[in-house]
């Protein structure tokens, strides 16, 4: 997957040398409008932290809210008392578009979008600020829910952690287009080619203990359009 | 999401301290079954290394094969570089099943399965160990393929690097049901229920350079029925 001519083949320039993807270059991009897409787009992040010389990777809820991701987790857990003590976290957001079927096993890969921040985790202590930071996290996983729901308590608020990591210091990665195999590989009689990988919502299954009467929100119903 | 008749409710013991799921302790499982059957139906795996003190996560094709992880990349990739020579990393698999809505948004969540490895790599060094490692590789990702593609060359072997990792020390967590809302948000007339989020694979798209008269390969189309 070499296309000199695919977008995002010039890398721009990368801000600093711990986020500067060394393999694979000409996939990668410092663009924050390309960054912002892949982060926009995805659920999940894939949090790393060392631990006593360990490295734990954690699946996490986030959002992106202007230069920063937010992540948030019970004030207990080891992922949000060690970024807030060592600080010193990476965040990998991976959206998996497809399967890049080769001639050879050699040159098969994925389809997919990646962006992977280092930096300094911030824990956000101001109330007022987790509170925003929590209805950013919520509106982005389901836009519109957070004025549906009841409103957050300030109990829910201290219990909860929020961190955030400026995205100064992000990478993106895209693997896209077909496989390049060699001219010799090519004239082979071997089918070559994508099979895309899709994702979409449901249908809304309410919950066992649902008040009579009550329909499914805007919110849920907006999910399901996107 | 604290369902006692859950199946997974009941850890088993854990096979090591840093393995061992601290939060949410309720979804966790250390049983190989549930394990390996999250594994299994996974396609990408972060993996999360550590070099010079500061935490790295990149998204990984892997393998399970036995009682291993199987992950591949290029020999000079930082990640394998860095798994060879100081063996310590983390493997995390996740799978995103759907949004818990909850009647506030403290109590929403996520469906999800993941499963946390730990512990020493090991660069598997022996040729045909090596192919028969990427063969499975091959296998996991598109089962019935590397049968299809044109053989492995013994250079292509040389330049990857295959790391393998016990699952001796793994950890599985799983989030299902719908939310558990206290009894006073239960009677409000807000919704709740569960939006799954469904995956699947699109139709295949021919390499625009296949050469005439091949036909979509068997191990593409039963993919495609999985």
């Amino acid at each position: 997957m070499t296309d000199p001519t695919s977008p995002h083949s010039t890398p721009t320039a990368a801000p600093s040398d711990r986020s500067t993807i060394k393999r694979s270059a000409h996939h990668a991009s410092y663009d924050r409008a390309a960054i912002d897409a892949i982060l926009d787009a995805a659920l999940v992040a894939h949090v790393g932290i060392v631990d006593g010389g360990q490295p734990f990777v954690l699946p996490c809820a986030f959002a992106r809210c202007g230069d920063e991701l937010l992540l948030h987790g019970s004030v207990a857990s080891r992922l949000f008392r060690n970024a807030a003590a060592t600080r010193n976290i990476c965040v990998t957001v991976t959206l998996l578009d497809g399967m890049i079927v080769a001639r050879s096993t050699f040159e098969s890969s994925m389809r997919y979008r990646s962006v992977v921040v280092v930096g300094d985790a911030r824990l956000i202590t101001d109330h007022e600020e987790k509170r925003a930071a929590l209805e950013a996290l919520s509106e982005h996983l389901i836009p519109g829910r957070s004025v549906e729901t009841r409103p957050m308590l300030d109990v829910e608020i201290r219990q909860t952690s929020v961190v955030a990591l400026s995205l100064a210091e992000a990478a993106a990665k895209i693997g896209d287009g077909f496989s390049d195999d060699p001219d010799d590989d090519v004239a082979l009689p071997i089918w070559a080619g994508v099979v895309p990988l899709e994702q979409h919502w449901g249908e809304p299954m309410a919950a066992p203990n649902l008040v009579d009467g009550v329909d499914v929100p805007a919110s849920v119903e907006a999910l399901r359009l996107r």
